[in-house]
């Protein structure tokens, strides 16, 4: 397994050097001669290193330690939803289920990360997908922006950057079924803002409640189309 | 971008002729002629991809579609975890944490799927558990197959693959804080089996106490040390 080992040599050395997101790495000549392997075994390993986002490439610039965020789960899973054809339905289901699942397991640090604020931001992306809706437009982005930067306020970086790898699964897996959702639009966007509500009023029973009415409309189109 | 281009194209092949995980991939050469790219293209994306577990590289027998599981995620959460020295507790309490609120997520399912029945599986693996940490073993190979054990009855295979995921990260940092938990090692073997009893016994709260006090030693571990 000579791939592996340039890759765990590579990945040692970032640790005995302490280095950090962001840090540019020793050159390809460098990590050859430090590692004692050829040429092909450290572009291999840094290829690899790149697709887990362990290491970055850019080009013309070197390469540096990545950020080693979830987007290769999400790639995995998104094509594993598109793969499974019979069971398009089911893979979905299964992420938004997860998202679900996330949203009331953070629930009670959520509220208490918000309570008796007034988040203009938060608000703001709310009002966004409100007023989108109404025109029956698509509001991805503001979405997007909403339920991470709902979790920004916990100590957990982990749980904001899970939401937003099922919310980019959930998103790229939607659209391959079909499915039809305009006159449910106004009222997930709507839901958004009960949810913020509810939270800066410091009420973990409806900030629940107003989850469920959020994912309620695609949990029924799930339904339908079984 | 050529390279994610013939990655993209592999994965556009494999959707086109409906593959599914373990069927053999058209051969290298087969490849280059029907996306019309070079060989090193190829190679390099079928790399790209196998990183991914997208595709499987089994070595003198040739490639398949892989099973598009989580464990880039897991190499990449774990050398995060190992990565952030300053910081290497918060990492494992992220974990720890979203760990705990997958369990508690997914407790009214997991109850639904066990209730009324006797689970010889989960009571072999529970009693296994107890048996080593009385004999002051660990008893990692058990604590995994009861935590994915316990969601197999489950719809949603993802939640099952996520609570694993999690556990491997879990443990794959954990080691590296030299935290010495001996005396905690019993209480939470028996937090298995009481896990199990509430689920058995359809009580989703005393489910939920019970998996509280499976993280509670731990918890309290890295409450000491930081």
């Amino acid at each position: 397994m000579r791939r592996s080992t340039a890759a765990d040599q590579i990945k040692e050395l970032i640790l005995a050097r302490g280095l950090q997101a962001g840090d540019p790495l020793p050159t390809e000549s460098e990590l050859c001669d430090t590692l004692d392997v050829s040429r092909s075994s450290v572009r291999e390993a840094i290829r690899s290193l790149a697709t887990l986002d362990i290491v970055e490439v850019r080009h013309g610039h070197g390469t540096f330690v990545g950020r080693m965020s979830l987007d290769p789960m999400v790639q995995a899973l998104v094509f594993r939803g598109a793969l499974s054809h019979d069971d398009n339905l089911q893979a979905l289901r299964d992420v938004v289920e997860i998202r679900q699942a996330l949203d009331v397991a953070m629930a009670e640090q959520v509220v208490a990360s918000l309570q008796g604020q007034e988040n203009a931001e938060l608000h703001r992306l709310a009002d966004e997908m409100v007023d989108q809706a109404d025109q029956g437009n698509p509001f991805l982005e503001a979405d997007r922006a909403f339920h991470t930067t709902l979790l920004a306020g916990l100590d957990n970086q982990l749980a904001g950057q899970l939401v937003g790898a099922f919310w980019d699964v959930h998103t790229a897996v939607l659209p391959r079924l079909g499915l039809a959702l305009p006159a449910d639009l106004r009222k997930t966007a709507r839901s958004h803002r009960d949810i913020l509500v509810a939270a800066e009023a410091g009420d973990v029973e409806a900030f629940c409640t107003a989850v469920g009415q959020h994912y309620e409309p695609l949990a029924r189109a799930l339904k339908r189309a079984h």
